[in-house]
């Protein structure tokens, strides 16, 4: 992500897009995406609607720097590191504990939630969120389909799989609290054994015997 | 659901609750939620926004009027035809076959992205959507618990292996399109193949071994 590219498509002049990331999804969570205004997040940030407008020109912008941010969020923090692991298996475990840690973060999940609100974007910055989104699957169905090569499994759709999980994953914004019962560290070990047990099945279950007798 | 309850909650006057949820989750689909506004749904309804307001009274009233028909149709279409199934894992797949048939319906896809915006309700109403939204993920990992007590599957949690399966499911919102590449029959076998392998490992592996030699 180029500085320029950045500054040219948040428009928010110079409230820097990780603090309206951070105020409109504290907003958006409390309050629900629908019944948040923007006196609301003029509040939230500590500023005059007019001070607001100044920064941001309307729901839809903000609505846009939230959902490319939280893209930011997903390349810094999920893909990046994966780009250094070259074990297939290794690479796709490793992205639904990174996937699952980055989205039950409290702010990242009522963005989660958002994703399908891109049909009301228009023009330029639907297409370009829709093609990040697009470009997050094609990465999905790769590493999996990666996988399913490595194990020799022929009954399994790498993209529709890859559906799924992202699912699984995403889903999350829907039930997950911080205070529930399950920690972070369950769900990604339960969410890992299906997955993977679901895909590669004998597989997997060789795989996790010798990894035990290791 | 008794009609005197029906009635006493949706508030719809004569406007039956069938055609609201028709024409709201049209207009929702096309437009989104947040950009719809009464006067699209009047439009949609053949009404003028006066004759529209003379039978929802605001738009959180049609919120809560498309989300409990949703409801409804699950209770009919996914939860009741299972009260005839007596094997565990026979209930669980024709769960996950009803309730895609169901999602994937396109007036449907909608609704299920809608299902985060309850907390936007308010009172009675948001209590309501919420208890029967929590039954149905207790009923679903009750048909779980079933399913690995009769496979003696010691290390999947019941509950969390049902939010999993509920969002491989409610996701297709996010991807599924009628026309697209994928047929139901074809999303229906994976999902299923992809949980039940994915929970139950070897017993189903040995289960389906024996269906494919009966």
């Amino acid at each position: 992500m180029g500085e320029k590219r950045q500054k040219k498509s948040s428009g928010n002049g110079d409230f820097p897009r990780n603090r309206v990331f951070e105020v409109a999804a504290e907003v958006f969570h409390r309050k629900g995406y629908d019944n948040t205004s923007m006196s609301d997040v003029a509040a939230a940030a500590g500023l005059t609607k007019a001070g607001l407008y100044h920064h941001i020109s309307s729901k839809e912008s903000l609505l846009y720097t939230v959902l490319d941010y939280g893209l930011d969020l997903t390349e810094a923090y999920v893909i990046k590191p994966l780009e250094d692991i070259s074990d297939p298996l290794e690479r796709l475990k490793t992205m639904i504990d990174l996937h699952l840690r980055l989205v039950l973060e409290e702010r990242n999940l009522e963005v989660t939630g958002l994703l399908h609100e891109c049909k009301t974007l228009s023009g330029s910055d639907r297409s370009r969120i829709n093609r990040r989104k697009k470009e997050y699957v094609r990465m999905a169905a790769g590493i999996i389909a990666g996988v399913t090569e490595q194990y020799n499994v022929k009954d399994v759709n790498p993209k529709l799989a890859a559906y799924a999980l992202l699912g699984m994953l995403n889903w999350t914004y829907q039930w997950y609290k911080v205070s529930g019962s399950n920690t972070r560290e369950e769900i990604v070990r339960t969410f890992q054994h299906i997955f993977l047990q679901g895909i590669l099945g004998n597989a997997w279950i060789d795989q996790q015997a010798k990894a035990a007798t290791h």
